[in-house]
Parts: C-alpha cells; structure tokens; sequence
C-alpha cells in the first residue's frame, strides 16, 4: 500500500491519506500500524503533498553501498558508518534544493530511506522488520567540500533543505532487492540494486538500536551507490524507487 | 528568573514553573518568551525534575575550549567544529547515565547549554542573544574509545542518556563568564570559566544558523574544557555552573 501525508489547500489541514493511481482515499486509525483505508476524498493535482513523516531524527549511513566503496577505492567497513542529519533539513516532492553559499560542490546521494513505525531499542536482526513502517525515496544532499574540510559529516550534510524524502511511503518494498535511479535533467547518473548494500535493513536497525532508541517516524538513510554528483542551479532531480515512485526537486541557488 | 520542567506526580502533568529556593510556582503564558509568574504551587521535593526542554535538535561544539585544546595539544580552529546529538540521548537530573556494553570508555563533558527561544536562521554575531531563551547545564558524555574507532562523532555521542540536561533554565546568564564546574563523586574533575571558549555564544549561533534553521527549544551544547575523564559504575557527577544551579547523575551499567 502507498501511504502518502498532504496539506489539504482548501482547508489547510495536514492529513494521511491512501495513494492509487492519482487518487487519494482516507485513513482512520494509527498510520504507523494499524490504517483503515476509506473512501476517495482528493485527487493528487488537488494537493500539496508533504513529506511523509517529521522525524525526531535522521540517521544517515555511509559507505554502505558497494559500487560507492569502489568508486572511491574504500575498503569494506567492519560496521555501519553513522551521522545524524537535523530535521530542519527535511524538505518534500518538488520543494527546492536550495544550494548555501558555503559551498562549490552539494552533491546528490539517491538513498532508499526506511521509516520505523514504532519505538525500537536493542533489535535483533530477526525482529528488525517489524519495526519498519515503511520506505521512501531520499536524496542524502551532501556540500561535499564542507564534508571535506570538517572531516565530520555533521554540517556538509546538514544545511536546510538537504533532505527531501517522499513521494510518499510504501508499506509493500522489499528493501533487499529494489533498484534506485537518480536521474538530473533527466540524464541517469546512479542506478543501483539494494542488493549490493553492505549491511542490509535488518543488520543497520539492529545495530543503530544498539545506540539509540529509535522513535516512530524516525528516519534511516541507507547509503548511497556509485555516481554522485554536483547539482547546479536549475538542475531537476529526480530519484526514482521501484515500487514507491519518484521524489524530484528543483536545485535554487540562496538568494 | 529560574525555569523548571516538572512532572507533579499526583495528577501525572507536565508542566513549566518558575523556581524561588525551593518553592515552584506556575507559570501562565509563552514560557519562551511571555511567561507570567503566577503563586506558588509545589515544592521541589515532591516533584519530579524532568529535562528542560524536548529540542528537535541538540548540536554539540568540539574544540572550543582552550584549556581543552591546550590539554589536547590542538590547534585553535578556525570555525566551529559541530555535531548533533540524538534527542532520544536526553534524560534530566537525577536520571540515571547507562554505560552501553560497546564501550570501556565513557566520559563526562561539563557543559553550558544554550536553549533558544525562537526560530533562527542567518542570524547576525549582533542580534544572536535576542534568539536565547535561557542557559541550562549539560553533560556531553562520549564514549571515547567508540569517538576515536568510527573518526566520526556521532556514534559515541549518540547513546541513549549521553545528554544530562538541566536541572533547570536561567534566563539571567551572562554567558560569556560563567563557571563551569564537574565534579565526580566530589572530587572536582573540570573547572573553567566560559571566558575561555573559543568561540562565543553569539559567534556559534550566528555560524550554526548559517547552516541549518535553530527551532524553539534546540540545544547548543557549547564545548568542554579541560579535565574529562572516565565514568564508573556508580558514580556521581555533578555539573555546577553559577547562577543556574546543579545537575546530578548516577552512572550504572547497562543491565
């Protein structure tokens, strides 16, 4: 089932909704576990959509993808790289990358981003699953130079608008297998399986839990694979996740 | 004026109070920025302290002491070096620190903490402290040898309870001299002035707002100084700073 979150212009409400075709049908009861799909209220043109969840946090990982690892002649890690991205860096489908002055080189990093669905700590890698409400697509926007500089990933990956996620959630993904696009001005620059993922869903739940609590809603990208590149003002990007759809955004400079 | 969070645990509420030695009384509107002081409601023994605030987003600057760099044999730098701590790391005074089992090495960060008070973003060196709510104390517990391993921060800053906050808020510090002092069942371990940071209150907002949107109730954790050490099973720490008060923590193992 796709799930999406939409401000309703009319009335100004925020509200889940059931995605089919362009349709969109009601939900009553607990998005996160236990949605009644009602009737068709709203047709998509009609809306705006939002990103699919508020996350109290945002945990990226990197390294994680082999085509990436040698692309930039890494060894494989031993365990998941971690960093956290704030959520004022949450932006939805077709809102503005917005590129800072700080910096010459904000990349693109297609990711398929896992939603948990409720509160998980100390997960075994069996249980993970069940603790997944979801996943959508996710451009990981990196100042690859302030990365570069700081050596810490915090602030390269951490200006306003360098997380667009959405289109809106699918609760059917099998996350080990399904290929991620990033297409800009409709040229392909990444395409990859999630096969080729170092540690799986599973593996990365059971180990952030072993950290931090995770919350409803919380956020995981799971690393992006070979052919990031620059985004320049102007640019359309689009990435595109079999079986969810496609995020795409314009690229702005600040004004 | 001092702050507090509290749980009245008759009725199980949640509320703001203003604190006068050890008498709370209740607060009537914007406890950001329009608080009104109203009569006494509870004493402090027969609630429960919670953390002052419940941030979107906690941000923690290395590398900003100069007894500490001094320690270290670091170089000043030349911006602010930050990183984010998860909210889910946040528990309140006399709450308890847990040693996760991944780590031989956790260690105390005294700390003075800035609580913004309203939405910033861009915002000038001059302007920076109108955007302040009020100063709290903070405990930036790392697990060193996690921090050293991953070259990233955000892993050994990132466990469930590794952020102490509290036990409440002045809004009449003048951050830029403040005592910070640690001590660890009372012997002190850190003792330094606020005079010594590096970069100021108002240099790190102004730079931290020029990267990523700062959200009422946000955290700036604002550096450490000299004198970080390892925390046992058992121990107390106490993290004073003058003019707000103290924070108390047990440390235990995780079970």
């Amino acid at each position: 089932m796709l799930y999406l979150r939409y401000l309703k212009s009319d009335t100004n409400e925020i509200r889940y909704g059931w995605l089919e075709g362009t349709s969109i049908g009601a939900v009553t009861g607990d998005i996160f576990g236990n949605a009644q799909r009602e009737g068709i209220v709203a047709e998509l043109r009609d809306v705006k959509v939002l990103p699919p969840v508020m996350p109290s946090k945002i945990i990226a990982v990197s390294h994680n993808h082999l085509s990436r690892l040698t692309e930039r002649g890494l060894e494989k890690p031993d365990i998941p790289l971690i960093s956290l991205k704030p959520p004022s860096a949450i932006i939805g489908h077709r809102d503005e990358i917005i590129l800072p002055p700080q910096s010459s080189q904000v990349e693109h990093e297609a990711e398929l981003a896992v939603i948990i669905g409720r509160r998980a700590k100390w997960v075994s890698v069996e249980d993970a699953l069940k603790f997944v409400w979801g996943y959508t697509c996710a451009n990981d926007v990196t100042a690859r130079d302030i990365q570069q500089r700081d050596a810490q990933l915090t602030r390269g990956k951490g200006f306003d608008t360098f997380c667009p996620l959405g289109p809106w959630v699918s609760t059917d993904v099998d996350a080990a297998d399904v290929v991620i696009t990033c297409s800009v001005n409709g040229q392909v620059r990444q395409m990859a399986s999630t096969r080729e993922l170092i540690f799986s869903v599973p593996q990365l739940i059971a180990f952030i839990t072993s950290v931090m609590t995770l919350e409803q809603g919380d956020v995981i990208l799971t690393g992006t694979s070979a052919g990031v590149g620059v985004l320049n003002s102007g640019d359309n990007v689009d990435i595109e996740i079999e079986g969810i759809g496609t995020l795409s955004n314009v690229v702005i400079s600040a004004a």
